[in-house]
């Protein structure tokens, strides 16, 4: 059997060098007499590439052999991905990809044109990059209905906040020195953002409750303006500033999708992931809590979990895997201004003992948080879990009181 | 479809309920048109069950029923259970397992039986309860060679060492409290000695390392003579102690295999799991670490595993899964002794200054541990890593020094 490889960056060099390194222990576990690598596709040049003999430029190539069965797609971005990855599941050719954009934007088409062609579209290296979570959520987890996802879902916005937490870096220093070390891009937008987070999760929430959702329907709030001094309130609240992605079953049938920066008790198993490390907590109504905790990218992290599903294309050539989710729904999503959520508030006043009453006549027992060395007139809460959007125009209305910052409160 | 449950107690009533609860998705999942229970097996009677029609006492009838396809074994123990387990797989039928101790001694047998008939023998369940550990190995880590996994796999022994760590309480108290919430049973034996984690770790060798690890050859330490000054110890030096079972690849093809307890860094994941939590880290050459946490005992967490591998069975029941190993082999789990590794000593000596400088000549620097309210003659040290057995005589042979505890420390 072959195997074509498009997009040579970090990932795509990565499965090249695993589909050689480990050669012989692949081509066991996929239960094939071969499993070789045929063409490699980019656009540049690689001379001094061991691979040399591999490289094509033309897509055609790939689409028009019949030898190739199962193709790689780690070239990223959706026009040219979306455009090769469809025309290659058409012509009856299963697809491997690590292209998280493209899963969360376009999964549910893909992923029935796979079915009626009956081959594979498999993306387990899209979330959580070498750690397993899609196969563990669809095979493991089967006998559980699931409550709720939520994780750590990006390395990038995570090593920024250990800094911050560890170090007492301010946002800025910490996303220089991440960029330094190549962890963040030069425009790290899609990281800090929360966007790269958002596919994430939309296609973790696809998969748990089986309906595609949007990255546009997921409201989405990133670290940039994270400062120390919640950095510090976290700490004497109790925990950590992570960057959550969450998702959330309700009563009625639609769910709740949200990411953003949340305070995480330290005793929680998400609170002691520091670094690039990701990790995911998966809520089920008979397992409870499972986390699975792992490097959330990197060339080989990744690149594993793309030749892992390579060998799973490999071994169900003849049967597809059953695997997909439905089409999207109007509503399905609720406006996270209706989810329940306790808050972190940080704000400003001249008056705290009155600000505090007001607030307790308002929204209830709030907790405060004391902080030495705050400034005078600052005043962090904690509040009770209530309605979020009533939650947060009551506090903006509380008459001489001016919020800072607003950060929700996890339970896990 | 039709499922027969064999054992009736804690696991296999939360299969039962499980298969009832959720059934439709179960359904849905396993791609069949029905998956019906149709007989539960066990002795004992169960006047005031909803499923009073399901039971039986005669295991011929399920044997003898070729509707039934699959049957599930939560009958725990060796003898009923491996004679029943291989007169099914030679019959045909697939066989869903969470028994650690039939897997961890007869697993090759049956896994060979399973092959020739062309049937499923599973049995995710058997190690870690509900966290998804077989699977992922199997599958997800594929493209990985695994290094090295290692794990705190018994919920029993966690949470005495959890109570020992956070409250100072005893082994003996801790112990008792233990038993008091159903979290250890009247003769605790099999969880605190290592027996139970011995079993789990043999069965996650045996997949990881490709060959069958049997219990007997594997030098399993218990928790029972932990004390609470060597909790303190592992605290100043900067780690918790937990029952850590280890199996590592070795350059020369052959493993080591150990159940016992060691320090662990506190920030290592594996610190931070307490009570009855279990987690597992895998060590592979590709991905780095990648740990698995959850609930690894309990009546839902352990049944829900249980379901998915039927779902399993059924979804392939016309194809078996490629899984397995190979038989064991003489000499491929070396002796303790010959392994590399670091340990705490603690010990009792009237002359410190000189049995340090003694230590230092014989093995190397030591570094020395402090403990405020320590006796005058106690001595605490942490050992550079060396070949185990040696570094133990040694140690044991230095005049004026009687070692009380050692214990090894890990490097995950």
């Amino acid at each position: 059997m072959f195997v074509a490889v498009m997009g040579y960056g970090t990932v795509g060099s990565g499965v090249v060098e695993l589909l050689y390194k480990n050669h012989d222990s692949i081509v066991k576990k996929s239960m094939q007499e071969s499993l070789e690598l045929k063409y490699i596709l980019d656009l540049r040049d690689f001379p001094d590439s061991p691979y040399q003999d591999k490289f094509i430029k033309d897509f055609n190539i790939i689409l028009n052999d019949p030898e190739v069965k199962i193709v790689v797609e780690t070239m990223g971005g959706i026009t040219f991905a979306y455009d090769y990855v469809k025309k290659l599941l058409l012509s009856g050719k299963s697809v491997v990809t690590s292209n998280k954009e493209l899963v969360a934007e376009k999964g549910y088409e893909l992923l029935c044109i796979a079915k009626e062609k009956n081959v594979n579209f498999l993306f387990e290296a899209s979330v959580g990059g070498g750690i397993p979570i899609i196969r563990p959520i669809t095979q493991c987890l089967a006998a559980n209905e699931i409550d709720e996802i939520a994780g750590i879902l990006n390395g990038t916005t995570n090593y920024i906040l250990t800094k911050m937490i560890t170090e007492q870096a301010s946002f800025e220093n910490a996303l220089k020195n991440a960029q330094a070390l190549g962890y963040a891009e030069k425009d790290p937008t899609a990281d800090v953002e929360g966007d790269d987070s958002c596919r994430k999760i939309c296609i973790l929430a696809s998969l748990c409750f089986g309906k595609h959702v949007y990255p546009k329907d997921v409201h989405t709030e990133g670290i940039t303006k994270i400062s120390l001094s919640d950095v510090a309130y976290a700490n004497s609240w109790g925990g950590v500033i992570k960057l959550i992605a969450a998702a959330k079953r309700l009563d009625n049938g639609k769910i709740t999708v949200t990411v953003g920066p949340a305070f995480v008790q330290n005793h929680s198993q998400l609170a002691n992931v520091d670094d690039v490390f990701n990790a995911i907590l998966v809520r089920g109504d008979a397992i409870g809590d499972v986390v699975f905790y792992g490097r959330g990218a990197g060339k080989m992290p990744t690149a594993s979990a793309v030749v892992a599903d390579v060998i799973d294309a490999a071994k169900h050539t003849l049967k597809k895997k059953n695997f997909g989710w439905d089409n999207a729904e109007e509503n399905y999503v609720i406006d996270y201004r209706e989810q329940t959520a306790a808050l972190y508030v940080r704000g400003e006043t001249d008056d705290k003992e009155g600000v505090i009453k007001l607030l307790n006549g308002e929204i209830g027992a709030v907790r405060v948080l004391s902080l030495e060395g705050a400034p005078e007139n600052e005043l962090a809460i904690i509040t009770n879990p209530a309605t979020e959007g009533e939650l947060r125009d009551k506090i903006e209305n509380i008459p001489g009181f001016t919020p800072k910052s607003v950060i929700r409160i996890t339970d896990y």
